[in-house]
């Protein structure tokens, strides 16, 4: 089928900057808490090239923030990770997996701690407001729980710090890795985070006023002009190198973080109540009956596919499904990631993948660097 | 802008219907639960005119379902809409806002009673599973809610009764608007409701095994074939006509039921508890103080806008928004949805819409009959 086209309504709400990423040549969109976010300027291959040597701007707005705060805003933020967030100091942003009673993945936000007892909780693809209000209403928690104006714009890629350096000061040079500063450019206030969804290096400016979105845009553009600044997003193949997990595709309501791979960011047991304790503790103490793996598979360039593709052993019974896949030049090969029974799971593991039609390729479990 | 792709991936969940509607020629989508839904396959006025004459095969899959089962199911329903719930008999469906306790919309379901202690919730564009579990489980309730393997095929327009007497029986012609039976097609079981999004009437049949989902939509296209029917789709001019809103387009979080004309659907006070009785009560008393209103726009045919545009008074104030628009061919005329001040929410109100750039049109606040 040729690609179809994308109807835009009032309901996919329009971002601050999107009028610069429609003129910068966004090609194509997928959707993204009730928003557009582009996909593709030139060509994926194109946009990869380029992130990868120079710096590029991301109309990220999508990633809506859920603010969090009150007295109870803490409790209300611990309850729903099994991440110590009294560990996060303000001025910190925690990667932190957000799971229900049964340990299912309700989202895999970046928290934000502004202050002792405010926090944005920076959302992947589903309505954490409405959980995390309706927890806190079905508790009765002391704490107000809401949507901000603020629309994230990335900046992305090597020369990222050239730029932000030249724009806001060298002082921006020594933010640490999920750290931030409180800052202005273009005359109005942002958060500038260290952090960004690519394994290039950048920042996350968090706008903090829509009508200000284009004078934002502008002013990061103005500055990355001598950088060979583009308009981008985030890219299919970039993420897979780099190993990123996209919340919907990889990983839904359905998996638990240590299926995932998640458990590296957290240690269970952490002194505050959170409601997926019993439930994690129980998978932790049977061991996880699925994994996610990273799967490099042989052969010619790979599309696909539209939602998953079955993973086999070598007896031809279906032990997992493929969830990302994209064709990674740097290693010279089509990289996905997959769901598999624990017991495939181990580096190494040959398994096939059924590609669409009688097809199959040969594949292997890697580790995170795909070696 | 030339309209953009759409990108597919594995979050933007495949329906079980989409692949005979991108046979039938799909041409645009929007995403809608985190699913495609498609918006156009011919053009927009030859999409309504068919509708209108004949018979079509909607993939509404994205109408999700939201499973309420358990002890607590009736009161956590309850306390969700201001609708009173214990008037819905089982084999009945209910159009009912949820409400948070602002009295904010949180989505515009049609609530379907499957048993005394067991509802879907059919859902608009908001993740109300996540609202109903984040509340259930900070009260404690004792109730089971989950999105179950169920996907809506809608048969909408005046020949759908004919095709669904041929299909399943003449005793469909029994079943009184908003209510269903359960019944089976195509070896399948489905309930079948007379309801639809759209007023040229009709059914969804809520299909409750995906892998069985080409099977329902071929038994009706076959029993449709004499009823000259087509794949469709709900139809931005058929619903600004008949007056249907959009939850995330006419109506969000920042709006109140009672300002949305959606007063007609309940009664303040109900028996049961709910959470936004305070804040409608408020309401009530104060009085709206702003309105939705079916806006009448002369001069030739209109489109957009992207988001909003103003609406503004004779002094060149502005009073309103207008979120929704579409040129009607029955009515000769550009319809539209928009919430301004109370004020000026009168029948008969003149009103000035501005259109993009300095053009202005000349509108009328009509009533739901665009009289």
């Amino acid at each position: 089928m040729s690609a179809p086209k994308l109807v835009f309504s009032r309901r996919l709400r329009q971002t601050p900057f999107e009028k610069r990423a429609i003129e910068q040549g966004a090609k194509a969109f997928t959707v993204y808490n009730h928003m557009p976010l582009s996909s593709v300027y030139l060509t994926p291959e194109e946009d990869y090239a380029h992130l990868c040597e120079h710096v590029q701007a991301w109309d990220v707005a999508c990633e809506r923030q859920v603010e969090v705060v009150g007295k109870d805003a803490l409790a209300l933020v611990e309850l729903v990770t099994p991440r110590d967030i009294s560990k996060c100091a303000v001025g910190q942003c925690f990667y932190a997996p957000v799971c229900d009673e049964n340990g299912g993945i309700v989202n895999d936000p970046i928290i934000i701690r502004l202050g002792e007892d405010r926090f944005w909780i920076s959302i992947a693809d589903s309505d954490v407001l409405l959980w995390m209000k309706g927890i806190a209403y079905g508790r009765g928690m002391d704490v107000s729980v809401f949507e901000p104006d603020v629309s994230p714009l990335a900046v992305q890629g090597p020369k990222s710090f050239d730029l932000m350096a030249d724009l806001v000061g060298e002082h921006i040079r020594d933010i640490k890795f999920f750290w931030f500063i409180e800052t202005q450019i273009a005359g109005t206030k942002v958060v500038l985070a260290r952090s960004g969804w690519s394994g290039q290096g950048g920042f996350e400016i968090y706008l903090q006023d829509s009508s200000k979105g284009l004078d934002l845009w502008d002013a990061v553009w103005q500055a990355g002009e001598k950088y060979n600044i583009r308009a981008g997003c985030p890219n299919l193949i970039e993420r897979l190198e780099t190993g990123l997990l996209s919340y919907g595709s990889d990983m839904t309501l359905a998996d638990n973080p240590l299926e995932c791979g998640l458990g590296r960011f957290f240690k269970l047991g952490k002194p505050a109540e959170y409601m997926c304790r019993e439930a994690l503790d129980k998978v932790a103490t049977e061991g996880v009956k699925k994994k996610m793996v990273h799967l490099k598979i042989t052969g010619e360039k790979l599309t696909g596919p539209r939602s998953t593709w079955d993973v086999k052993n070598d007896q031809g019974e279906v032990v997992g499904i493929l969830t990302s896949l994209a064709y990674s030049p740097k290693f010279d090969s089509n990289l996905s990631f997959a769901t598999v029974d624990a017991a495939y799971g181990s580096f190494g593991q040959s398994l096939t993948v059924d590609i669409g039609g009688a097809e199959s390729r040969a594949a292997v479990v890697c580790n995170l660097k795909w070696e």
